[in-house]
């Protein structure tokens, strides 16, 4: 499986994903703030992959001896939702004082732990929705959540795929995820790719195809977790799980340990990115809102790579 | 106020509602077949708008001494859900047996009648408001529900018109309303005529504003309102009505008695239309249902042009 960033040869290497799937183009960044710019503009996103560009790009400023600290907090500060961001420089920075292969050394076990908790969600999680729903799944879910977003494999669509190994998937629903599109640009292209039957629906439609029947589960990832389980992501994910809830189906979110963020008690403490108004429309006066919280007792799981917890049911992270 | 449709000099005249806000083109229609195409395009939309739009067209058949009935049955047929299609163009052909003219006066009176609710609609709407939340308001809306589509005033953007008369709007949160995009195109251009704060947000976003704190109050139109108080309307509602229903704020429904079907006990038993795919995504699989439903019990109350309804509570219509 191909993965969306990587280290090679003295340079950060990523797909700019706002050109897929048009346009697969590769960038080769040496310069720590432009990959503060790719994080911003969204050509690497997905809250594990932009922790793995986090760690890499202090790496690419310590190799370059530039102010490392400073060069970190512009990395750290490019996208605040997401926790990973955060930890994945912070991991690196933490290095420093051993030089700059130690850093680099990091940032690339950040990027191996990314792409590696993946697989171990994948079968997590289809172990969990075998014994929660009977029989060929209907999925619905929001965003993108593949190996675009989480270096490799993927977390709610590594799920997926791993139900798709298992002959289990009769279909899955993506919400295109206005404004910029990614479930119709990126799990819609991903879901082709893998051969999984889909129809990409607009995202007010969710909450009413749950209603109707027609979806067993919803699955999601996560930007942050608080520790009470309650659950940051992409706008559009709180719609689906108020809707889950009132049709008694699972409403189940995937993501790595290193999007749980024990440190903020409860979503009230999570900041919620506003991105460019014109995003939604350039000529308009518009809000943008980039996530939601999803409070925990609406959230039946929370897979990670090692464990599976029910903040429905009470437990915490 | 303008008018979005009307009979003008043999003709029935319509705003072309796809170009809006970029282009004002108005129609002259001598067809009835070309008033199916309007409506089925959505170059005229809104329930009540097509009420009046399929009954002027059964009026352009009875003058041209078409088969009037054949012709009643592809107007009546061109939209499923909004039940004022199906009744306007059941008034002007039940007068057939008196002629064309008695035809055509049938069919103004249901322009007069749908135009007119509006102005009572917004009063009543209004004067509810004002009991429900105290001070200034911050409303939500899915869709478009003015003058463009309720033929004059508007239902909920009519009672949003009569609170900003009475200086009680704070701001209006439009939702862009995919895929075609009534809310950005012209509740926006609505608002904006009228000196009306507003921020355009994705349709994604509508739920977690209501969650934040961010509104007052839901106020949408409805296409059918089946006779326990389950609504019918543009896809999204439902799930700022979940929303609502969960942060404890009004989730209310302006439209006129025409949009009252006593006939339908439930909403199981409106048909909800499929749109064509590639409204959603020209080169995608896609699935595009056009309204959903919301269960009484979320549905603070119907405001009409005669009464208040208060189907959480219990009335039905």
């Amino acid at each position: 499986m191909p993965r969306c960033i990587e280290w090679r040869d003295g340079a950060v290497v990523l797909v700019d994903q706002t050109l897929l799937p048009g346009e697969e183009r590769w960038l080769r960044l040496t310069d720590p703030d432009a990959v503060v710019d790719a994080i911003r503009r969204l050509a690497v996103r997905g809250a594990p992959a932009i922790g793995a560009a986090g760690a890499l790009g202090v790496a690419l400023a310590a190799r370059a001896g530039r102010d490392v600290p400073a060069a970190a907090a512009r990395l750290r500060a490019a996208r605040p939702t997401a926790v990973n961001l955060a930890r994945g420089v912070d991991r690196a920075l933490a290095r420093l004082p051993e030089g700059p292969d130690a850093v680099l050394a990091e940032a690339c076990a950040v990027v191996e732990e990314e792409a590696a908790s993946g697989r171990a969600i994948g079968e997590r999680g289809a172990d969990l929705l075998a014994g929660l729903v009977p029989g060929r799944l209907r999925l619905l879910t929001h965003c993108n959540t593949g190996w675009l977003a989480a270096v490799e494999w993927g977390t709610a669509l590594g799920v997926v795929t791993v139900l798709h190994e298992r002959g289990r998937i009769e279909r899955v629903y993506a919400e295109e995820t206005r404004p910029l599109l990614q479930g119709a640009r990126l799990t819609a292209y991903e879901l082709a790719s893998l051969g999984i039957d889909h129809r990409v629906v607009v995202d007010a439609a969710g909450p009413s195809l749950i209603a109707r029947g027609l979806v067993d589960v919803v699955v999601v990832g996560a930007d942050r977790i608080a520790a009470n389980g309650d659950v940051a992501n992409k706008v559009g994910s709180y719609p689906l799980a108020l809707a889950a809830a009132r049709a008694g189906i699972p409403f189940v979110v995937a993501a790595p340990e290193s999007t749980v963020d024990e440190s903020t008690a409860t979503g009230g403490g999570i900041e919620i990115e506003e991105r460019d108004p014109a995003e939604v429309a350039a000529d308009l006066p518009a809000y943008n809102p980039a996530f939601d919280v999803t409070p925990h007792d609406l959230v039946t799981a929370v897979v990670t790579e090692r464990r599976t917890v029910r903040p429905s049911e009470g437990d915490t992270l």
